[in-house]
């Protein structure tokens, strides 16, 4: 259960990414549950297909991005910088509902570990991540 | 400087990404330099900004597996799977075109490794990336 | 709760363990928990540590290698591969004794995911991974 | 080329190394190249093997973890953390000496990135990497 300070950051980082132009192209909703954890939903938009017409990783790429990122913002008072993610395509997936879940491994002064994961609608595990997030100095809301 | 085989599947490769849904999403544009390194151009388009109007990493994400997929892609008469792929976001970057570009690290029977970066018109390194590709046993062309 | 084949498979894979120099060269110990996880205890040994003391990043990637790589081949009858691994070192530790664990992620036909960790006695994390391992045709037991 | 810098916080790394348990565990010899980076030669030593007599992946990472670092730190005035890195390994290799080399993929002022690669004497490459250094605010020298 997280406790007030992460759910008060949380419903700022979602009112910010409303304000995402990404989320729009991508038609994705964003919510924290209730252990503190991004969920984001990606209802199906064949705009995002590849050739071979299922869904492109790039797209699930962005899922797990997300899903590391705002769990792990919500852990801080100052903005992260993702500095590297790892995307494993554990199963194709074509024409699916995608949701990507982020938890924390650890919060740190300078740096803060998360992992991440991509089911269907159904429970099917499309992919899982990993990502380290830098934390800056800028205060949490500056640009908010 | 990569064989006449290359060249061919490298030919058909981009006339199918043509056929991509993704490709126009993005507005993505697709060749093979001399080397047969896959090059994806991705014009600045504030669709694909985060909420404090960077470029979002899931944008670069995409541009790194495509990268590396279609650079492993042109070496293997059958069709190839991401398995994972590593995204390194080394310097935040706005408004700006894109470039990415693949190297293939090792070509394997059942596994094929690359390596991609993401730069700048202006050559500024933006990210790197590597990623370890699955050979199936759909030929080529099959669906092309 | 891992099923019968499993059971067998680990035990012939923790005599092909002892059987193994680097076993005795890091003096690591090895068993499967009640899950069918792989669990490797590595006591404190000095000759590990690195210049400064502390126990070196590659003593922390043999114990995460190992665990993911003997998770993964309890489900298989064939020999496996690794492919590649991540590891992440989330504090510095000197003079303890490690303990790493594996998880399965996804047992596939020709490729395996597994998610690894590495604690301190006290259960402090230490490090997390993840790899992905290649099934290949040598049935297993040919040469344990 | 590597400026004046480089090389004299190189020659103080390599004797630090000399001083490093691990160091004389594996029999490892250090030195940079006329391009700075950080290059470990591992000989030969069947203490390393894993059960099927091949050379363990974790003595693998540990050259792959050592020549990312120490190209890195010959960039710093204070001294670096390895927070994470990536091991792929491309082919077996049993019975033979292996090289490591680091290069500088990017020097940050609170991170660096390095790629890295273990090839046999002969020229074959075996393993590659990438890794994310952190930059602490010790200053160089002070327990070396």
């Amino acid at each position: 259960m997280p406790d007030d300070k992460i759910i008060k950051r949380g419903e700022k980082l979602v009112a910010l990414f409303n304000t995402a132009p990404i989320k729009h192209t991508f038609g994705m909703t964003f919510r924290y549950d209730s252990e503190g954890s991004a969920i984001f939903e990606l209802p199906y938009n064949p705009r995002f297909d590849h050739a071979l017409r299922g869904i492109h990783g790039g797209a699930i790429a962005t899922l797990i991005d997300n899903a590391g990122w705002f769990t792990v913002a919500a852990r801080h008072d100052t903005w992260i910088a993702t500095v590297e993610f790892q995307t494993r395509l554990l199963e194709p997936v074509e024409k699916e509902k995608l949701i990507s879940r982020g938890w924390l491994i650890r919060a740190g002064k300078s740096l803060s570990t998360a992992g991440m994961e991509v089911k269907t609608e159904g429970g099917r595990l499309i992919a899982v991540g990993s990502g380290t997030f830098a934390v800056t100095s800028v205060p949490f809301g500056h640009n908010a």
